[in-house]
């Protein structure tokens, strides 16, 4: 039995993506009790404001009240033109109009992985950014960014990388930490 | 017969968007020569890596197709969440991927509208990176943002306000001088 | 007798300073048991790492005693250029190479004031991000963007307005009980 | 005889500071008639308003002039913190204030160096965004981020990395480049 449980978003539709692959890890990496179930993101639709006055979309209701009942949220994403990809900002988007608003008060945890060397740092500062107006705190260390990931990761999508996958434990249990701290 | 073409995108797909009303203001406060032709992004989908490798979808090329054969392209987006609305920002990812890059060397010019006082200062700078990756050249200045655009247009979206008009005016004069500046 | 004491630090050494002012007021408006002593920056040297090699210098170590003893830290500042005052950041940069480093583990809050409408955003979310790096806990809200500071205080650096007055009371309380619950 | 004169700012005061040894070496790389002449800031005081309202001090007026001089600006920057060296914030806060503001209209080019990976990222980012209210037109590309700089240095401070010094030969070309299409 879980007592810890942690809604997985991946920032990339791609199925071979390394981000996936990193919540994967993570989710074979959590400490006892804890639990990473992933959410997928590819059925929410466009974001758009006459939609939403109308009545949310399934997919989006079902998403907000799975991170609404968790814990805590892992996002692993990548980095688009310097910045967050719109498939998951536009997910982002269309949870902040939910009631309740789900990533209020909510721990969360960032982490990327890319093929370069920068990683996705622009990307996760600017996901830092939106999750200020989100109300949701975000955990400050530690920050990972997977670079070189063509190296990190297996042909079967499978992170081989050692001190990736000993930062990406250590990321879960501060997280879990983090959420008890603010729990209280 | 217009000899200078500006291609005008919207980040927002609501039907009464202040940021749609700010591009049509723009339209008819052109100087004489130039044009802004208005095009959707509500049929773009989202953004999957393996649907591109497979071949573009048809709207991303027709939209990519336009950007290419502007002289330069103006960008009115609303901040959603403190950053670019994911909508916009899928679009952008699209366009990236197309060969040639439709906004590379591109002068581009960005306002936004909100009903709040801050406007849309978030999104625009993060959009400006996002330009950074793409090679584009952002004018400067004029900067409009637009707060409390719920007393500046009236009930039919038409932007009343003179001294926003007037802005609006001097910025796609600087966008045209900018575009010219950079031709040689 | 207090038994919670915040560090006032402002980004201006200007002797008429909106931002000292706004720091001034928030230490008339603090709850009962709770104490703003503000410290100056203006003794701080320029950073420099030769320097610093040798020995840091008596005002920084002064100063980081003061922060890391303090139960959580107030910054106001103005923006300059669009992102953190030189002044501020270059106080921020000395503190950061102290043992301990006195942010590490600190709740903060910041506000802004500033002549213009924007206020100070852009400059405080560079802070944000710094303080990622700085392991320091920012509070989420109330944000304060003071604009228009001209009108709202008096020619003798009395913050007269009442909403301002509010909102600054609003966030220190919140910053007592943001500093409580990270406490447990 | 040069006839293109490139102004280097350093944003460390460090004697061995790599992002000098970068300036150096650019001043080695740069196409035949250009030159770049480093400009030291240690001599500029804090920034203090009420001390600009009584008269600039005499550092800030003798750069302000170099600047406004030059055909193009060079910014060699480590990363502090996340984001822009108080230093070199705190000289761009003076120079702002010039008149004329030197930055207004001019070409600059951005590249740091830093122990680590991810480089000066998230500094040359704020940068960026700086320039944009000062009206300077920042080159796009080639960004330089050089990270692992331990090992691109030599002891005596001389870069000695082909592939380094080649991307910075390349952006002192890009940056003269740039500088003559804005002249037209």
């Amino acid at each position: 039995m879980s007592d810890f449980t942690i809604v997985g978003l991946c920032g990339s539709l791609r199925r071979g993506s390394f981000n996936m692959a990193a919540l994967r890890a993570a989710a074979d990496l959590v400490p006892e009790g804890a639990v990473i179930e992933i959410a997928g993101i590819g059925d929410i639709p466009l974001y758009d404001d006459d939609v939403r006055a109308t009545g949310m979309p399934e997919p989006v209701l079902t998403l907000a009240a799975r991170v609404a009942a968790a814990d805590a949220v892992l996002i692993a994403t990548p980095e688009y033109n310097y910045s967050i990809p719109g498939v998951l900002k536009n997910t982002i988007d269309w949870l902040s109009r939910c009631d309740p608003q789900p990533f209020k008060g909510k721990p969360v945890a960032i982490m990327g992985a890319s093929p370069g060397m920068i990683g996705t740092a622009r990307a996760q500062y600017d996901l830092r950014k939106v999750f200020v107006f989100l109300d949701a705190h975000v955990l400050n260390k530690p920050e990972i960014m997977i670079g070189g990931a063509a190296q990190k990761f297996d042909g079967g999508g499978v992170l081989v990388d050692p001190v990736t996958r000993q930062f990406i434990g250590q990321q879960i249990i501060a997280l879990r930490d983090w959420a008890r701290r603010l729990q209280g």
